[in-house]
């Protein structure tokens, strides 16, 4: 009992913590598979186009994963192209529609992530017509909206599935079935570009079932390697850059077989738990919620997750068929009111709290969140937000211990401030 | 005596060799730069745009390994930009020159990678003027047909450092400052990119003292890890493609912090020891010309190579002050008269040897090379051609064996065929 306490107090007073709560910058990488990545970077080193027994061994092992990944997401291994990331990946998709004649109409969202936001505008510089969406006010976006946008000039929606910033889930299946309806009507084909990369491996997903062109994956945010991710890709597309003839030409350069093989390990592994590891979360992020709720100066971003049920669900499909939750349990947005998101989030870090102030990519700018902005989140919240983002490994204990130190310095920096 | 004997016999007969001979497809990792990158991914993990003090380290890390290359190459680190490899990199730089606003001439040659041949194709179905000039049977550029191409319509000037199918190191210097000189006398700047993937870490260079604008280099080429590969960047360009801003915007997407470490420690390395390997190589070279000259059906490609000095010199400054190798000694080029080079590359890689059939990158392609092409190689030495590439770790009695093991081999096939 003594000794329960004193250790008590010995790790809350002088061992430095080390709770990691920023997965959706980059989730903890698994071990055992960055041991496999050190093996097969000496076992399998030649390059995958080499025609000596060398290079045939890492051309094997380079399409066992590109199998891997086709098999964890239910598709054809043909549609599976590996890149250098999300941010390659959903650049690759978008522009692939630059040497399209007739320069159409991009639909898109204020909620998608730099690396889609950015393209887009850069199509748009081009001659493109682009039309981007604002969420509701649960950070998810309305699909009759997108519908009453299509029309006949309409080329490419893109629509990103979790929200990095909010976690708010969207409603891809039924977008997908009303752009493939659409397409249907008009006679032509509207591409559907989706960003998976705070999705797969972490909520269910259905490519086959969905008519979804294009979805992109990033290997690190699932205890992967970094500088891997991959497009999946229903119909073949033009490169966004030339070289040896790599990926059926989509993308060329040397591959990194050891990381790719490593990615699709990861990426199994993670679909072979999704469900376990979703109850987990859900369970987490509750207690996160119930915990965060105890603090006075403390608001949720949307304030739709305080209810009593923190995963209301609604219908995905156009047919009503599935249902769905509204939130990603592995993110969660809030503030506290006046502390600015950089202030907080540095305060936490000297705990040894790691939280993020809005997505990591773009931590460095003083922009104010796009996301936050189409949710219509008051300024108050747009300049204090932060978010934590969980992994499988998260424990319970360390959120309880989150949110009671987080009540403690929240409470310091506003007498400070 | 008995005892040598026997081992020879044992190693010749029965013990399969593993002779790795395509170091300029890939080399050979080094282990310790692997494992250093093993436990890197594991304690600094983080996202090196998070402003968590984990975040903080990985991008410290990240600058220092910038800071490393820049070391090892001479220049400011501001002018380092990583990217996913060589052909980003010379994609990167070449698509620059998408936005001016006057679509001028780009001069290129025959030689040229297909990661520089393939994106300026790009730009000349988008107007963009090309002139490529074949190379002398050397495998050498003329530096004064560059100089007659100049114009004042000149965009970029694009030319490959060491060439990577016959080890032809180009006059880079001396075409440097041939394209300053007249950049100064037009009033206006011509951009010079050179494709230094074969060269950085080999042959020596001076960055600063040239007047290079874009200078690409590959970490798998240098014994350091996949995937990672830098620009060197005079001034600042445009993205290829964009998201969160990382490496200032020019290359987005989550760094793999790792990797770009240990790419670094590669290039300090191959830096370091620049000038042993260089020596050593010239003598494994030498070695290996002297015993293939011994091979009646076998011809060295450019034949300048077979001189009694292998590795003829020529001044390479345009005011004559440097003298220069005119070929590189990690890479030759040969063939076998009517023997095809992927019959005999896969006949070798059965005993156990591993060459390449042209460039790896291009050797599952029908295609003729289009640098021996441009040298005016008969017919029979395109189809024949291989190429042999070694390294730091080859040894003088693994080439004595190769070639001992290609005549054998050669005299086999030449009776089969």
């Amino acid at each position: 009992m003594l000794m329960d306490f004193i250790s008590v107090f010995l790790y809350n007073n002088f061992v430095m913590k080390n709770i990691y709560l920023d997965w959706a910058a980059t989730s903890i990488p698994d071990h055992k598979i960055l041991q496999n990545i050190y093996e097969t970077s000496i076992e399998t080193f030649a390059n995958a186009s080499s025609l000596h027994s060398l290079g045939i061994k890492a051309k094997k092992l380079l399409e066992k994963s590109r199998e891997q990944c086709a098999n964890a997401l239910k598709v054809d291994k043909k549609n599976i192209f590996f890149t250098s990331g999300g941010t390659e990946s959903n650049n690759l998709s978008i522009y692939s529609i630059i040497r399209k004649k007739i320069k159409g109409t991009i639909i898109s969202t204020n909620i998608e992530h730099p690396s889609v936001l950015s393209p887009i505008g850069q199509l748009e510089d081009l001659g493109f017509n682009v039309i981007r969406i604002d969420s509701e006010k649960s950070g998810i976006i309305d699909p009759d909206k997108i519908e009453k946008s299509l029309t006949e000039n309409t080329a490419l929606v893109a629509i990103i599935h979790v929200n990095n910033e909010t976690g708010a889930i969207q409603p891809i299946n039924k977008l997908a079935e009303i752009i493939y309806k659409y397409s249907n009507k008009i006679g032509k084909n509207i591409l559907f570009h989706c960003d998976g990369v705070q999705a797969a491996g972490k909520i269910p997903i259905n490519l086959t079932r969905s008519n979804i062109d294009f979805y992109t994956i990033s290997s690190h945010k699932i205890s992967g390697p970094k500088g891997v991710g991959l497009l999946y890709c229903r119909k073949k597309i033009e490169p966004l850059y030339k070289g040896g003839g790599q990926e059926s030409g989509i993308r060329p350069g040397t591959e990194n077989v050891a990381n790719i093989f490593g990615f699709s390990l990861a990426l199994q592994q993670a679909v072979d738990n999704i469900n376990q590891n979703i109850e987990s979360a859900k369970k987490k992020c509750s207690l996160l919620i119930s915990n965060l709720k105890k603090i006075k100066e403390c608001r949720i971003i949307p304030e739709q997750r305080i209810d009593a049920t923190f995963f209301p669900q609604q219908y995905d499909r156009a047919d009503g068929s599935d249902m769905q939750d509204l939130f990603s349990p592995y993110i969660l947005n809030f503030y506290i009111k006046n502390i600015p998101a950089e202030v907080l989030v540095r305060a936490m870090s000297e705990k040894g709290f790691f939280i993020s102030a809005g997505a990591a990519c773009s931590s460095n700018k003083k922009n104010e969140s796009q996301t936050l902005k189409s949710m219509k989140v008051e300024k108050a919240g747009m300049l204090s937000s932060v978010r934590v983002s969980i992994g499988p490994q998260t424990k319970e204990e360390e959120l309880i211990d989150f949110c009671n130190v987080l009540e403690e310095e929240s409470k310091k920096l506003l007498n400070v401030i």
